[in-house]
């Protein structure tokens, strides 16, 4: 048994979603590690403390600084707003822990090129938290393409659609400070579909967007008094503040492999909660899946005979499909969470392995590189083309 | 092209589909034949009047028997209540016309062996209006059973959902009258789902069933003052009227082949309007239909990759599908008018080449004495074995 | 009974539906008027003659000029390729005619503008043939807005994906040649997807697109030598030719009420077959559509109790639908055929009224300024406004 | 923090699913318990050894009876075949320990009875595993039926298909052992829908049943040499033995509030996998629910206007549905180990507060009564009467 001691910094949502998965990595999978909730780091002393009882760490603390250069840990995990990752994975680099990052990696791609950069040379293990490369049906969906069975690739339709901002009383939380988190679905939602767009599809070339903010100004937020784990936020209606960024984001793609590819991102989108649904086309195939039904995969096939070919509706719950045999019996089926399990789980395999993993930063500088070309293009108003590595060097 | 003349009798929501179909079948379908709606027949003169006008009959009537009797008749179209069906095709047997004869049969199997007899002897060609067996989706069904991708048969499961007796205020229609009716769901819809079984999975030996009545009373009907071609119906607040026939019927089948049935017809299912939904699993495959999607129908094979089987949403709108060739382009879907063009297409042809045609009168006696059987059950609170031809003849 | 005289140019697959429709519109509406199939006009004889007796026309003719000149004729139905229709219209609406045009109405805004100003001009009754606004749940959906009840609009997102050329072997017919169709999906589909959007959302003011031919060289088309009235044609493997219009287009749209929008038309998405789908978010609901399920509307709406908001799968079958009292009762779904009688009813009661009917050559003309903008701005690499009325006069 | 020592006793499927729970209740839940997996229990050492150790127990042990006595144990969780339920529960009851029970609590009602009385005399909380009424949909099921949002309930209409025994290859296990498991998909899946239906209908007071067993010989189960968790077994194809359970089962029900119920089990339907589907329909709605997709529930209410009544998916993942607080936020699913969290949480829950739970050993009683009356039915070929409770005291 290998022990990974591990500090988490933040300890929001996705805190305690990092915390039950590494609680239940070890017990659905027997890779040989004993992965500790060591410390749970945050800036507000009463909050950080509360989350370490209710997460179940060992500790807690409020200078992660001290903390990454602690000898026993060995794992640094990022689930913090996205402005001070790069800060935090820096530093983790330089003390040679492994990290674990949310996404996206960086506010931009400068940022996340050099957190990759600094991570590739430290020699660490790092992994970006795009977890629904973890979720069983995408699995299937990636196995299917590379055999061949959809063939070439044509199109490429994914849309993340949620309507949490719907109500213009919803407050101006964090997620929709420029200065905090960058932008708005566009970084928190686009950057899951071009993940799976990288995945499943291949490199984009030349995008062109367009983005909108629907109601700009919102009420402040009240100061948070006590721990929140979900997308609530509580606002002061006597005080506005401007919103600074984007509602809803959408861009179209072409590929380097000539596939066209069209994406949007909103959190206007009455009756949508978690509505990812990607849906791809090629020479002898089709699949789609949509995240809230995520135990399922429509996969069409033009090998079928014609008298009988249709959209299958796949339960991805069989034990030869990804992950499936660590859980439960056939149409027993998983959620949310199980996607962080199975993410940490080879996370910790591969620490274990000493080995990389994916996606990794360098698939999180590849994203933000996109997500650059289509923020300039929304300013330029023109096609642009997603920044050549080469330039970057 | 060999000239057909029709006389109907009835004229209200099945002459509204019989006229419109006797008018498409040959703009669809080249058989030859060339249906001329020569004469409708109805008690009520105005209204009779009225439907030859709406519905383009060249004559009306109000004696079918004379009608039945004329020389330049060749078919005998009865769409009436059921307690008139005995009478008026006894009488077109014995004048040798050829029928076309609604839903169920008769009132019951004896009636409907009298019936078919009459007619076999007469060496007509005989109908009866099961038209469901016309919806493509259908026919694909049976061609995928034939070709035993289902393996042998295990479950049949129907169920006939409507909700239109959900107001306890709708009147008191003819349909709700036993002695012209026969009975409520348990004939009207029970006997599609009889139908289709017998169709895809073979005869039934034994059942068991149970029904009720929910609502007992319910306004009179207002006489009709004019014609109306739906279920709508208007009823007089003042006077209550009997219910005589079931609200909803249910029964559990033996099939002889081995194969357990379900069966359930109900009007008082909130939600569901024409909902008949069957499904059917064998030892090497599954179909799914509904008529409320009727242009799908879903298929589950275990001969797919154990990793990508599941139910596929065939959309039978193909070429290759029975009956779409005469139609659209895939996709370009049908509905219910089309099933009754496919059915009389069918029958005029089954007239031009002077062979029998499926489903007929030895069917709807097939079918009246299942639908006997139950209801004898539901009254002796025991299984009862669907009686035998052997003991009928 | 007001008798209708009607040309049709024009016979392949909208003639027959045509046909279909100018036949049964009396038949299910009793708007007073008597609509004659009286000549049917091809450029091929034998051809036009097989297609006159197969649709029941009265009379064939091979010179539409002529037959538009008839005193017995009132209404020219133009049904035939895109490069064609303006000699047509222009020449009938000089002659006095009534004019039904198929989609798109031009090869361009400035031909659409002439067909405009003519038809205008003459004072005759013009329609386009988007027959989509006569399905009864798009209806629906119009109404829904037009109460308010999706409060303001914020995101159109609509997709038409058809999968008929994914066989490259699929040979070069009239619809994939420049010079005759105008484009590919992109007039053929993205028309009708721009036609709902204008409908139930409003003008379009900017866009971006971006298009491909996935596979630019197919099979020769083998002369017809017999009638055909679906998409299949047959190709000579021993000679190709250059395919000159796009196979899939795709672009985004700023309206200008401020809502954004996403389109996106394609003949290779395997397993799509008429699969025209449309969701619109407003601030207080959202539609859901989809042709190959066009009897349902899915609707979401923020005005129920939370706990029980979800989108509703509405059967829009009920008689206070629109055009459903004169169809069938609940639950018994039309099908593609019937957008055609209800559109083809709604043109012939506008005649007889002397009334405008909407869409007309006028909806013809802004939904070609759009698809004129789409199709520099893929050429310009850049964003471009629909061109201004204001300019074209 | 209340200390709550477990003893479990078996350690296979529902074993791993307890284990889980156990754990993760106090994670998500914060009701001041802290419940500690301290002894597992089985007959095969080696294994229960494994166990232990992969499902994270203290200790293990092979007596269960010197287990249940330790004085620092307070639950006794059963988790073995059912044939031993009712001597380990006794004994546990006599100690005066807690217990959790998996479903169906005994071979029969009169076993069931026993235990019953056994656990109320002896004042302890008794709770019996029917996880699925913790399922959040049907949490909100049962409070919309509470509201009077059905009005008077007309139907239930249940079924339970899974289709792991289509291969005739598939071993004999215990589950196809009378002796060891009491019947087949009867006592297995029927007792679900029975528990549902009295949950959220009422109790059943006539019956009449039919099963079948389609495959009566299955290659022996190999002596298990090492854990599995699953459903998956490995069977020796030279050695036969004999199935002495049924394959499906199904029966209709009268329930006492007038309503009718329909419900079927089995294990032979293809491409099922644990499609526990149920539809109530009421005078004034309709639900549906399917455990493939438990995170949706659908209903139709006819207080929504004609015009858009439909049946609405509603994601029951908000905040103010059932349990889902403590889950995650809109859309982002939950999977089948959460029902097993939700329903040890208030298992606890309830010992800290020393306060009964349901569904418990009452209901587990009830429930046998309803199966030994279909069992008895399906014998007699005639309708039976749910033995009174007047009778058995």
């Amino acid at each position: 048994m290998q022990v990974i001691n591990i500090a988490l910094i933040g300890y929001k949502f996705m805190g305690k979603a990092h915390s039950h998965a590494i609680d239940n990595a070890p017990f659905f999978f027997k890779d040989g590690v004993k992965p500790i909730k060591k410390v749970i780091v945050g800036r507000t002393e009463h909050l950080v403390k509360q989350a370490a009882e209710e997460f179940g760490w060992e500790e807690f603390a409020t200078d992660w600084k001290e903390v990454i250069h602690r000898d026993d840990i060995h794992v640094i995990d990022i689930a913090t707003p996205t402005d001070s990752h790069m800060e935090i994975a820096l530093e983790a680099a330089k003390a040679g822990k492994h990290i674990f990052c949310e996404k996206p990696l960086g506010m931009n791609a400068s940022e996340a090129r050099q957190m990759f950069e600094a991570a590739d040379k430290a020699g660490i293990v790092h992994m970006l938290g795009h977890n629904y490369r973890r979720v069983p049906a995408l699995g299937l969906a990636k196995k299917l393409i590379d055999e061949g069975r959809l063939g070439e690739i044509y199109h490429f339709r994914g849309v993340y659609l949620q309507d949490w901002l719907l109500d213009p009383n919803f407050p101006a939380s964090w997620k929709l400070d420029k200065k905090i988190a960058g932008s708005g679905p566009h970084g928190d939602l686009n950057a899951h579909l071009i993940d799976l767009a990288r995945y499943l599809v291949g490199e984009i070339d030349t995008v062109v967007g367009m983005d909108k903010t629907f109601v700009d100004k919102r009420p402040k937020v009240t100061i948070d008094k006590k721990l929140s784990s979900d997308l609530s936020a509580h606002g002061d209606m006597g005080q506005y503040q401007d919103v600074t960024v984007d509602d809803a984001t959408a861009f179209l793609a072409k590929f380097k492999n000539g596939a066209l590819g069209t994406f949007e991102a909103t959190r206007f989108a009455g009756g949508r909660k978690n509505h990812e649904r990607i849906e791809i086309n090629g020479s002898k195939g089709s699949i789609v899946f949509d995240f809230e039904r995520m135990n399922e995969l429509e996969f069409w096939s033009n090998e079928d005979d014609l008298e009988v070919q249709g959209y299958r509706r796949i339960m991805v719950t069989e034990s030869v499909h990804p992950y499936i045999s660590a859980w439960w019996p056939p149409g027993h089926i998983i959620g949310y969470q199980n996607t962080f399990v199975n993410e940490f789980a080879d996370f910790f395999k591969a620490i274990r392995n000493n080995e990389q993993v994916y996606p990794n930063f360098y698939d999180g500088w590849m994203n933000n590189r996109v997500l650059d070309a289509v923020t300039k293009s929304t300013s330029s108003q023109t096609w642009e083309r997603v920044e050549e590595k080469s330039k970057v060097f």
